[in-house]
């Protein structure tokens, strides 16, 4: 059997983020029999999103603590399970859970999901953590709950070409809305026109969001979905119509950024004079409200009306420069790491 | 009788606002007999409030149109009709209006609401452009309706010794909230403390947002109440609560500021991190929602529970002087000017 492989964090940004703030380790097996009302499972795929960034701090999160210094990270996850000391659960069963990123660990039953079998829903194990999982729900479910999306109105979604942007616009699409957005390549602009069938986007590198919304957008925006913050959000709070709605769903721009250095938003008296909601949301409280969500992800996905699109990484020594290849915008659709 | 006095706009602000924007004129008469379905009436008392600061600028606004040069301004008023046009309203009947600030002028029915007289009722004229009016409403709606209180909760409020800012901080008092409030002057400071019981207060000129909330309110803010935006909005930021709500009722310390200049916010992430509800309004959305919500504010007025507070102005010729008031906290409560 191979060692037991962990990424942990090595040590804190000051003040960015690099590589070296990564370790590939390795942690002690766990001890087996497992204990009752627990599993054991080995990795398959692991997730990487943004908002580790603010794990990698040593200040109280809000959902979840920090990172501790030579521990393995933790996130998103779906896993096989090896043992199991719980009726509920088989040696076999595929289980998404929010999991500790080395090869193999003992779980609680109770924080698991257990997955249909592959070769029944013809889906890859790693959709569970971009489709079909928390990445699909933290687009599909914010967007019906803040952005409040009625058929004929205009959405703008920024990182539109990332694993929640390229959700947003898809189902939005799918609910009759027009739909523009940003990313940082001409292919990724590409992408989103060409495949993804988009009204609009632009790459923010070369265009700002100022004039591509005065030029293609005239009429305005109704729902802003935000995943990057700073000066696209301040330039889109004056496009955006009376009563919008902006979802804030990410500050991608912001995370790796000290404070003193951080982009300060001008324009937010819009939200006054123009009646605008600006929300944040953490899916986890959305979810028991929306229980048909999944099943109509899945749905779409087999339709093929959503499509998947992952950049994909492989072996868990490649989590660092996925998470990396987020803030320099180096994945198209959903950074997955298959085990 | 006297000529029909107005107050006009002289000029547009380049960049800020000043005293000789404003002119005081005459307008003509108004034809008399009055057309059927108007009055002929004559104004008691006007409101001045910050929103007007934007109808200076000659651009679109979102709720009313810009001044014209050399027009009378217009805004919330209370009139006594001197000649009636339409059965359902006679000479003498007080009414509530969006009027000219011109003394005499013809008003459509349509517009108006017909007071109690102040025999009945003990209420000033004034309070109906105050506490009974829409600067009440301004306060009392929003705080339902996105403040959403709930008794033993914190709640801040900025520009809580002026017209809707204490209005606001009374009403949570008497829906059970713990209060906390900003002004510009120690009196200020101490009428908001002694007179109308807040848990807590500060002078803004002397000591910051985030060195009072650290200190006084360290269980943090469910509900902040925005009279001023700005820095002031910018650190209580960082003092929210999770899913805390910012009532995004006016931006009074970057109206009069031109674009270049204006106040960069710097710590928005936290609405994702906390999932933070940032929403603004316009009152005359809520009313139709609330029809209870005036009566409420009038009982609570008469059993003393709610104190209105002016800073009273004599003649129409005082409303720019009342106006710049506003914004360099010359006022205390509701500013009114009586015709």
């Amino acid at each position: 059997m191979s060692t037991n492989t962990a990424v942990l964090l090595q040590s804190r940004p000051n003040p960015h983020m690099v590589a070296d703030n990564f370790r590939i380790g390795t942690v002690p097996e766990p001890a087996t029999p497992v204990p009752a009302g627990t599993v054991l499972a080995e990795l398959i795929t692991v997730s990487v999103d943004p908002y580790m960034r603010g794990r990698m701090n040593d200040t109280k999160g809000y959902f979840v603590g920090p990172f501790q210094i030579d521990e393995p990270l933790s996130g998103g996850a779906v896993l096989r399970v090896i043992e199991s000391g719980d009726e509920s659960i088989k040696a076999g069963d595929l289980v998404q859970a929010f999991a500790a990123y080395q090869l193999r660990q003992i779980l609680p039953v109770q924080g698991l999901k257990v997955l249909p079998p592959t070769a029944a829903t013809g889906f890859p194990e790693h959709y569970y953590i971009g489709v079909l999982g928390l990445t699909g729900l933290s687009a599909y479910l914010p967007l019906l709950e803040i952005g409040k999306p009625v058929a004929g109105e205009t959405l703008f979604v920024s990182g539109a070409a990332g694993a929640v942007g390229s959700v947003v616009g898809q189902i939005a699409k799918i609910l009759g809305l027009k739909v523009y957005g940003s990313a940082g390549t001409d292919e990724k602009v590409r992408w989103l026109l060409e495949e993804l069938k988009f009204d609009g986007a632009y790459n923010y590198k070369t265009t700002t969001a100022d004039a591509f919304l005065a030029s293609t957008v005239p009429e305005g925006v109704d729902i802003y979905f935000d995943n990057v913050g700073g000066d696209t959000l301040d330039q889109t709070l004056g496009h955006m119509k009376l009563n919008g709605r902006i979802v804030g769903c990410g500050s991608i721009s912001q995370y790796d950024t000290p404070e003193k250095d951080r982009y300060g938003v001008k324009n937010l008296f819009n939200i006054v004079t123009k009646r605008l909601t600006f929300k944040g949301f953490i899916v986890s409280d959305l979810i028991p409200k929306y229980p048909d969500a999944p099943a109509q992800l899945a749905k779409w996905v087999k339709e093929g009306s959503l499509k998947s699109r992952e950049t994909i990484y492989n072996g868990l020594d490649k989590v660092p420069e996925a998470f990396l290849g987020l803030f320099v915008g180096a994945n198209t659709g959903k950074a997955v790491v298959l085990v």
